[in-house]
C-alpha cells in the first residue's frame, strides 16, 4: 500500500506522473490519495494532513509526502521508519508531527541513486526520487538499501498555546478546513482546565467573534452561532452549524486565538 | 467494490482517513470516488450525485454517502439495500433520489457497535461508523448483522415543475455543473409536451435570459447562445456551447425557471 | 491499466460514472487519474496533460482522454495506438502532442457500436463510448475490432517561438500551474542559444516583469524574484521561489513572452 500527501493539486499531470512511475515499477501496487490539495509550499499544512491520516492505514504502508519548496537545493530526500509505517519525503520538517506521535523513529538519507528515475530533474523529485523509492519499498526492498541512518533530520515544533496570565492563553488557528472550521493549536493536553467537567465558563476571542459555548458536535449550534468543539483530530475547533466559522468570525490560518477562563 | 460520495473535499485528510480505515479492515477492497466535491452540507447536491452514478457500478457495490451536517446529533446511521446496491449513509434524506429509482428498498438502522472504529467521535462518523461498516459489508458480512429494519427513514421529494397556467410551468435550477450547465428540475415525464416531436415553440426564462431553442447537443449552439438540451442524467439543462450558461444567464442553483409553450 | 485525463472536474458524478462503467465491464481493471481538472473545453490544456504523463505508465496502458466540446456533433471517436500506448479520445486534436512524441502512430475511427453503453446519449460519450471501449481494450479485445484505420485524423501544432529579429523571439505562456509557474512555449530545441553554457545574457519580458536570471531550480530564487527555470516537462518556466510568478508578473495562459539575447 502506498499513499500520497502532496501539494501538487488536481489540475495538472504531476500526481498522475508519480502514479505512472509507481505502476511501471510495481504493477500490483495499491495506491490511495490522502490529499493532493495541501496548500502550495506549506509545510505545516502538509504536516497536519499526514500526521492525522497515516495511522489509519495498514502496518507497513509507504506514505509519500511531497511538499517540497526546496527541491533542487541542498535539502536531503529521506526515508523514515516511524512506528509501523514508512515515509518518503524531503527532509524539511514535513514529517515533524508524525515524529511527535511515535516512540520509534529512524530516518535515513536516501542516496541509492540506482532506485531513482533517470535523468533526475532539479524540479520534480516526486517523479524522479520519491515515487520510485516508494515503489521499490512496496516491492519489499529493505530500508537499509536506500541509504544510511541520520540523526540531524529536520523537525519543527507545532505552535502550542502560551499562558498569557492567570487562566488565560494565546493560541493560533492552524488551518481552516473545507467547511470553514478553524482548527486551533489547542488540545486537551495544553489547556486541561478548559476541557474539565463540568465545562468552566470561558471566553475565546478569534477575529471579530467572542465564543463562550463548547458543544459536543456541530449540530448543537444555533443558526449563526460560533462555538467550539473538540474535533476528530484532537484539536479544539471554532465552528458553526451548517455554516463557515471562518467567514462568520473573519478569521483564517494564522489568526490569533485568545482564551480566558472567566 | 466500495464507492465514495461525500462533501469532504480534496484539501484535507478526511477522505484519506476513511480509505485507510477501509484498507485496514479489508486490504483487498477496491475503492472508487464518485465525488468528494459535494457542496458542503448540501443534501440535495449529494442526493443528485449518488442517484446519477450508483447504477453504473457492478451489482453489490457498497456506496458510502457522507453528507452529514447532523453528525453527533440524533440522526441515525443507516444501511440501505436498494435494488442490487448497498448504501451506508446518515438517515437525513441524502438517499432520497436513490429510493425513487428502485422498487426494492430495505433500510436498517446501524446499531452493531462492534463494527465501528472506537472511540466513536461526535464529529467524524465517516471515519468511525460509515467506513468500517462499508469495509465489513464488502468482506461479506450479511446486512442483518448491522441492525434492524426500519420504515420511518427520512426521504424528501425532489422539487418538481408546477403548472402555473395553461401551457406554463415554474421549475428551478437544481445545480450548476463544472461547465456552467444549469441542470433544471424538468424531466420528460414532468412536461412531456415540451419534448414532443416536432419540438413545440416555447419560451424558457431563467435569470436574465430567454431561451427558445432546444438542441440535441451542446455543439449545435451558436457562439453566445443560451439554449436547452436534454442532459445525460435525464434532466433538461440550460447550456451554452463552450461557454458557461450560468454566467451568461446570471443564474445558479435555486434560480426559478419559467416555461411557456407559445 | 486505464488512466483518465478529462475536464469533468471533481465536483460532479461524471468521472465516477465512467469508472462504474469500466468496473462493470472489467471488474479487475486498475484505474488511475492523470487529472480530471483540465480547464473546461480546453484542448491545449488537455493535450499538455496527457502528453506529459502517458509515457510514465506501463506499456499497453489504455489512456482515456475526454476533453470533448464537440460531443454529439460530427467529430469521430478514435482509438489511437501511439508507441507502446493506447488512447481513446474524441478526434479533435487533444492527442496532438502525443502524436508529436512518437514515430509509430495508428489511428482508428471507433464504429463498433456493440461495445458502447446503450442508449448512447448526445452529451456524455465519456460514459457511453470512451469508458466502455477502454474497458474492453483492457480486457484484451484487439484494436482492429473497434473500427477501421483512418489517416485524416485531427492534429494541431503547438505554438512555437518565432524569431522576431536577430537574437530575439516571441513566444507565449501555454499554461499556469497550481504553483503559479508560467509554462512557456519555449524548449531547448526552439532556442538553443538561450540554453547554451555559459548561460548568455538575456532579457525575457512577460506581463509587467523583466526576467534576466536562469536558475537550475526554484529554490535558488531570491524572495520576490521572478526568474526562469527549465521545467520537468522540458519547457522553459517563468517562476518564483515559494510564490506565484503568475501573480508577480501579472501574466497567465496566452500572455506573450518576448526573449532578447543582450
Amino acid at each position: 500500500m502506498i499513499t500520497f500527501t502532496t501539494d501538487f493539486g488536481a489540475t495538472e499531470h504531476y500526481v498522475g506522473v508519480m502514479k505512472g512511475v509507481i505502476y511501471s515499477i510495481h504493477p500490483a501496487a495499491q495506491v490511495a490519495d490522502i490529499t493532493n490539495g495541501v496548500q502550495s509550499f506549506d509545510l505545516l499544512d502538509g504536516a497536519l494532513a499526514i500526521s492525522q491520516a497515516y495511522s489509519y492505514f495498514p502496518r507497513n504502508t509507504v506514505h509519500v509526502v511531497v511538499v517540497d519548496p526546496g527541491v533542487g537545493g541542498s535539502r536531503r530526500p529521506i526515508l523514515a521508519t516511524v512506528g509501523d509505517h514508512l515515509f518518503v519525503a524531503p527532509d524539511n520538517g514535513v514529517l515533524s508531527l508524525v515524529y511527535e506521535r511515535e516512540e520509534r523513529v529512524s530516518v535515513r538519507h536516501i542516496t541509492a541513486e540506482h532506485y531513482f528515475h533517470h535523468p533526475v530533474s532539479n524540479t520534480f523529485h516526486g517523479r524522479d526520487i520519491f515515487a520510485p523509492v516508494a515503489a521499490h519499498l512496496s516491492k519489499g526492498v529493505e530500508v537499509d538499501k536506500f541509504g544510511d541512518e541520520i540523526v540531524d533530520f529536520v523537525r519543527f515544533l507545532t505552535p502550542k498555546p502560551k499562558a498569557s496570565g492567570a487562566g488565560s492563553w494565546k493560541a493560533v488557528v492552524l488551518k481552516t478546513d473545507k467547511f470553514g472550521n478553524l482548527m486551533t493549536s489547542i488540545t486537551p493536553n495544553d489547556i486541561p482546565e478548559l476541557f474539565a467537567l463540568p465545562t468552566p465558563a470561558f471566553k475565546i476571542t478569534v477575529g471579530k467573534t467572542e465564543v463562550t459555548q463548547l458543544h459536543s458536535s456541530y449540530v448543537h449550534g444555533a443558526p449563526g452561532e460560533v462555538f467550539v468543539v473538540l474535533g476528530s483530530a484532537g484539536f479544539l475547533e471554532i465552528s458553526a452549524n451548517r455554516s463557515s466559522a471562518a467567514r462568520l468570525a473573519g478569521a483564517d490560518k494564522g489568526t490569533e486565538v485568545s482564551v480566558v477562563l472567566t
